[in-house]
């Protein structure tokens, strides 16, 4: 199957057929954490938005190297290029080794992803393991004319960029209006402009992340990394580069210009870009009291959270809305997603139970062009789950006996339920998530225990199966098929 | 609580009694695995011995650095540093990027020490992410003489080393039984004596990881990344290197003599090596036929395996020997081994029931101090698991009612279990490690229905639960203080 994918290209600010440089192949660069904190909402969205992206491309036949990289050095705590190193501060604070903290903190961001059913990227590269392939390119801009040495620390010189390749062209920004964002740090600082970004910064005695390079010790500049790593896992212009709307300026904007000033060619052919989240409809901030950790999603520990929810909630919330809008948490919507995912969940079961009649009254054919379609056009998974929901009626029409599937559209809309529920919305039920067989072997005898107390007209034992369940968060549906339970 | 503990030297081959570099810290080094194929009992063992050594150093209120590596690069097929990488090779095999055999390793690596219950090390390095330091610290022996350069490679020259450091003094090989073990290769080799090995190796056109350095393109010498990544981490001379003892003879014994001729001091304080495993009294190996790996073993998926065996049917099972012993894994001496353990979690959980009397007619506090010399002697788990099972013996006699414990003994004793069996040990009920509370919740209520049927003489349904657990692998057991399950 070849499919026509449109992307929206954050490029051209247009939606384009998606061509892979190499057929059948697709390099996929995502920007990854920075490791000094817990993983939170900012890291989800990305994570789950092109986990889907990942999963559809694979689902349509690519074969696809997706790399998302785990930023362990050079990550500043302003943009401006000063300040301390978050990782080394946070280390200071905490009085460890840098690298104790971002052991720590990757191992929580592996164990939230996973939490989240995103699958692992290929490779998962770290700035720290990348240094010297950062210097080769830092001394190529250098020799290339595009970069300066100044005290140690080497910075693109981004008036000399702009006469040869448009600086902006990614974020729409031209020299005047940045210049004017940042002209206030004019006279304080080493650089030749206020627009020019570090590739290389000398580090002060107290910095403890620091390598030796040919101009005295060092790091990378953040924006060095992804350029490199890209480049050296994916070349040197690939397909596909993912990461959060916020990375568009300064970030994406200096990988391109490092890649044109390195290699004279453009990085990336199609740049996606997912839309912010906010809670509460304000921007998430610690200082605002409204910054909740996954963890705290998922326990329900925090004092904005009515109750926890689980990360298929979160997941089918975020993935509720297109990557491109806007998504804003708050407890009643997450409570909405939350009876929607079961609703969807319940229907993939029931669908294992149905039988087949000798008509059929439903097109499946048609639902699934429509799927098809939605995820064809820039992975429009709120009109997929739309499309789903229609299935979802479906079935529970077949099981009240309003509707009916033959055999081979039964077969038909299982499949169609596994691959997009399951293969590419990556959506599993709290049954399998609880990973335990052995709870659902267990409630199969206590379903049976209650279906001979109600023939036996014991209802006493039969009631306080219902009650003790109802106690551990177990809900029993009776249907013409049996019954069935769920986690509520 | 400052515990004098007795380690095992290797490097002196005696007891000695512990005592760190800095006051109430340990830096402790680990060598971890070569990330090309699947987990195995050869990763288990060091995984799980040096576990537990982090919590009992732990335990005794040490701040413990625990560092242990990713070899990711470097590794060559054989040890005459000749032959292709390992990863290279599989990356080859399987038409992959090396980094994407490291990715897919390095996670199920992750995943089978998780099950295992190892804690994560406090700083997992890479061999890739430490290239620079390794660079760096082939120059200054270079510097000092101990090693020169040849076709873009540099060798370690162990002759001139020997007329200053004794080489050889962690295996206890003389450089002539050195000679005489390697004489073959005479006359094939760049290198000036067979005894030297390369600390930088040149590489050829075909060879995927390199890395420009002032000798040309290549890749550090296996055993280099662990002197680099151990000084960075832990400094010059650090307390504790652990590894198998397959690894004392070239691995080891390379890592003393670069830091030597690096830094003129030896790199280690205690060097500690776990003993090796066998199956069914033969090596493991691929040709052998009897090469299991840890998935398999917890799946039962083996042709030699006649059941599953669970992660801590494993642990106990290792831990039931000494580090230092040999241990020969069959199908007889797992099932033993999981008989043991389950009687040991169910007495535990016996623990918890069981009532306080007025007096007591066992001596707890003489158990804890034989707890504690056993593992004080160079962590003698088997000892600390035969003392732990003289308790096994008093709670089922106290459960009985045939000897009794007042209510400090009892806490004391229910403290001494949590202490070695949970912390020390790091053991986990299979209940608590099917992760699960639902299933719990869940057969509370199975047994209450039992019990109920029991009491109203209705023998089919309390048949017929007991059958169909006995089908989900759970077993009943009945006792005066109740019924209580198990998993088998």
């Amino acid at each position: 199957m070849s499919r026509k994918i449109q992307i929206y290209n954050t490029l051209t600010r247009k939606k384009e057929e998606f061509k892979p440089i190499v057929k059948n192949h697709v390099g996929m660069y995502v920007c990854g954490p920075t490791v000094y904190g817990d993983p939170h909402l900012g890291h989800a969205r990305p994570g789950i938005t092109f986990d889907v992206i990942f999963r559809y491309l694979k689902h349509a036949d690519y074969s696809v190297r997706y790399v998302r990289n785990i930023t362990d050095a050079g990550h500043l705590e302003n943009d401006a290029d000063e300040g301390e190193g978050k990782i080394d501060k946070k280390a200071r604070l905490e009085q460890l080794e840098p690298m104790e903290i971002v052991q720590f903190y990757t191992l929580s961001y592996h164990k939230a992803m996973e939490k989240l059913n995103c699958l692992s990227p290929s490779i998962e590269p770290r700035a720290t393991g990348h240094i010297i392939e950062q210097i080769e390119m830092v001394k190529k801009i250098l020799d290339n004319g595009f970069a300066y040495e100044i005290n140690g620390s080497v910075y693109l010189d981004v008036n000399k960029y702009n006469e040869k390749y448009p600086y902006g062209i990614l974020s729409g920004r031209n020299l005047e209006d940045t210049l004017e964002g940042t002209r206030e740090l004019d006279g304080q600082s080493e650089k030749k402009s206020s627009v020019d970004f570090a590739i290389w910064k000398s580090a002060s005695p107290e910095h403890i992340m620091r390598w030796p390079s040919p101009w005295g010790d060092g790091f990378p500049g953040w924006h060095m990394e992804c350029s490199a790593m890209s480049e050296k896992y994916l070349g040197k212009t690939f397909d596909i580069h993912g990461g959060g709307m916020d990375l568009v300026f300064p970030h994406h904007e200096a990988e391109i210009a490092q890649s044109n000033a390195c290699n004279n060619c453009s990085p990336v052919n199609y740049w996606m870009h997912n839309n912010m989240i906010t809670v509460d409809g304000k921007k998430m901030g610690k200082s605002l009291g409204n910054f909740i950790n996954l963890e705290e999603f998922f326990t329900g520990k925090h004092e904005k959270l009515d109750q926890s929810y689980s990360p298929m909630t979160i997941r089918f919330f975020i993935l509720q809305a297109h990557y491109r809008s806007t998504v804003d948490f708050s407890n009643e919507a997450l409570k909405a997603a939350e009876k929607g995912f079961t609703k969807l969940m319940n229907a993939m079961e029931t669908l294992g139970k149905i039988s087949a009649s000798e008509n059929s009254t439903f097109d499946v054919n048609d639902l699934e062009q429509k799927c098809y379609s939605a995820m064809d056009d820039d992975f429009n998974t709120p009109i997929l789950i739309a499309h789903l929901f229609d299935g979802v009626r479906i079935i529970n029409s077949v099981k009240d006996g309003k509707e009916s599937l033959n055999s081979s559209s039964l077969e038909k809309l299982k499949t169609l339920f596994n691959t997009f529920v399951t293969d590419i919305l990556g959506f599993i039920s709290a049954k399998e998530s609880s990973g335990d067989d052995l709870t659902n072997e267990v409630m199969e005898l206590v379903l049976q225990l209650r279906g001979n107390a109600k023939k036996n007209k014991d209802f006493d034992t039969a009631d306080l199966i219902r009650e003790e369940l109802e106690k551990a968060g177990i809900q029993i549906k009776d249907s013409r098929e049996g019954s069935s339970w769920e986690v509520k």
